[in-house]
Formats: C-alpha cells, sequence, structure tokens
C-alpha cells in the first residue's frame, strides 16, 4: 500500500538574529514550495514568477520575480519582503512562499535567504 | 545552530484506485495544510474555511466550508471536490488544500478523504 513519498522535502530549524525559524523546502514538479515561520504560522502565502529578459544584451544581476500575495497582508513591504527572501536564489520554477516572521529587517532576511541558499 | 522542526508534518504514499497518491498534512498553530497530489505537483491550491451554525437547533450532519480558489482552476468542480476531500474530518482550524487529481470521480474523492482522516 505504501512506497516513498517521491516530492523531495527538506526542514530545518535555524536560529536566526535571536528568532527561532522553521524553514521547509518542497520541491513538486510544477512548483518549489517554500516555508519561512517565526510563529509556526503558515501567515502570508505569496506566489513568485521568474520574469524572462527579452533583451539578450541585457543581464542582470540577480533574478527578478513578479509576486502576488495570495492570503494574507497585500502590502508592498511582504512583495518586498518574499523577492528579497528568495533574492539569492537562481529558481526557474514558480515558487510558493509562505511566510511568517517576527523580525523583519533586511539584515534578518538576508540571512534567511542565505539559509535557504544552503538546503536548495 | 539547529533544533527540533515544531511543525507537525506527516506524510505517506497510497495506491487508491490504482493511483500513485501522496498525502502531506502539516499542522500549523493557524492552518492545517493538506497535499494531495496525484502528479508530484501542487496544482490547485484551495483555501477552506469552516462554517458557524448560527441556529442551535440545527444540527448538521456533516461540517460546512467555505471555499476559495487562490490558484489554479477556480471552477465549481474544484470547490465541491476540496469539500468532499475534507468531508470526513472534523478540522475546526481553516485549511490550506493543494490539489492536483488525475482521477477525480466520487469513489477516489471519498478513498482520499478515508487516507487522510487516518493522518489526522
Amino acid at each position: 500500500m505504501t512506497s516513498g513519498f517521491p516530492v523531495k522535502t527538506k526542514q530545518k530549524a535555524v536560529i536566526v538574529n535571536k528568532q527561532k525559524t522553521d524553514i521547509l523546502c518542497s520541491h513538486f514538479a510544477d512548483k518549489l514550495f517554500v516555508i519561512v515561520t517565526q510563529f509556526s504560522k503558515v501567515g502570508n502565502l505569496i506566489e513568485l514568477t521568474r520574469d524572462v529578459a527579452v533583451d539578450d544584451d541585457f543581464t542582470p544581476t540577480r533574478p527578478s520575480y513578479s509576486t502576488k500575495v495570495l492570503m494574507g497582508r497585500d502590502e508592498p513591504l511582504m512583495h518586498v519582503l518574499a523577492k528579497n527572501v528568495l533574492g539569492k536564489l537562481d529558481i526557474k520554477k514558480p515558487v510558493l512562499l509562505a511566510l511568517a516572521l517576527k523580525d523583519e529587517s533586511p539584515q534578518t532576511v538576508a540571512l534567511l535567504s542565505e539559509e535557504i541558499k544552503g538546503m536548495m
């Protein structure tokens, strides 16, 4: 009846700027699903789709994403946070990001991005 | 640096009506997150909120949910499928359901609902 779960999932708990943070990454065929929570809550749910550069001469220094808040606080800060959390990653698939942060400072977000990068 | 992941997560792979199905349930503080996939894809994402009965004399035989398609096919069948997948469960929290089914027959959905019930 039972066999191996084929969706590759990694999870860890880290302390980032004194905040206990749970990170979970699930690699689905159509999407990368990332949960980053400091409340044990799903919190906000954001869909990120990678933008395609149409100009061959233009090589962006970092990937650019379009963001859509599916659930939670649809405010500019949330879009910025989502983009920055994934800023250091080179992901081709659309990303579904659940984000619930106590500490939304740029320093923490940069550290979180490093942690997620290490799980790819 | 690392400690236990506090979000309780259960996952299993089952064969339901000859279809290999992956089921994952994560118990967050604010939400129950359930993934049911026969494609290794996230597919459709539906938010279910339990309705509150205002009439004390009226005791429904099964819980009723309001559904909202956050991502994917926003069509009547998807709302019905989501409600039926969770139909046998008595869940107080809002549910975030990712649903990607090859076989959307009522028989399969009833079997899936039993499988999820066994994971609660």
